[in-house]
């Protein structure tokens, strides 16, 4: 079995995101990831699409999740639903640092840019 | 896209512990469930397992999982990843409520008793 104390999980950074990858294949999963991030007010993901389904739970903070044309706002404590193969991008349009926790059905994520190119982020995915 | 206000979302509940199924095969997900629950001190799940994996993020509370004949202790900020087809369960050994957000790879989750009974939770899983 597995307990991991957050606090000592490692620390990786894109511009304004720092992730934490709680549990993957480097846990041992096959099917399954969850990873934490706390994104600086202004900051946004590049636009990218998964080779799997993801889960956005926003403990903290405000911002706009864009998919497929459309854009959607959303406050705290929501949860974004986001299927595979479709480009988003997530930005924090509050004040203050957002903080959320995204579960993917599958380990390691695909990340593809929209021009198709994979991407390798510098965490475990 | 969907994008979830978590407070409106329905609340189920078994005895003590209050569930409510942020994402699934409900919101239209195929290989994911995210799950938050919340525990009342002196609280366990029956004992139990799972067809998919599953990881559980303590957000608040403390406590216990058992799990392939072994016990161990959380606090606040842990991330327990359990493997499919183990039986455990999870106990409140704390004063306060304990909150977790769980994921799993699969959606509807199969949950069975030790005996090998399959059992019906009362929130879409």
């Amino acid at each position: 079995m597995t307990v991991i104390v957050n606090a000592a999980v490692e620390r990786h950074a894109i511009p304004g995101v720092v992730n934490q990858t709680l549990a993957s294949a480097a846990t041992g999963l096959k099917h399954l990831s969850m990873w934490r991030n706390v994104m600086d007010p202004g900051a946004a993901t590049p636009p990218h699409r998964h080779d799997c389904e993801e889960v956005v739970l926003v403990l903290s903070g405000r911002g706009e999740v864009h998919l497929g044309g459309e854009v959607v706002a959303f406050g705290p404590d929501c949860t974004l639903v986001i299927p595979p193969h479709v480009d988003h991008l997530i930005v924090n349009t509050g004040g203050e640092p957002m903080v959320t926790v995204a579960a993917f059905s599958a380990t390691p994520v695909g990340v593809t840019l929209p021009d198709g190119t994979a991407i390798e982020l510098p965490w475990p995915t």
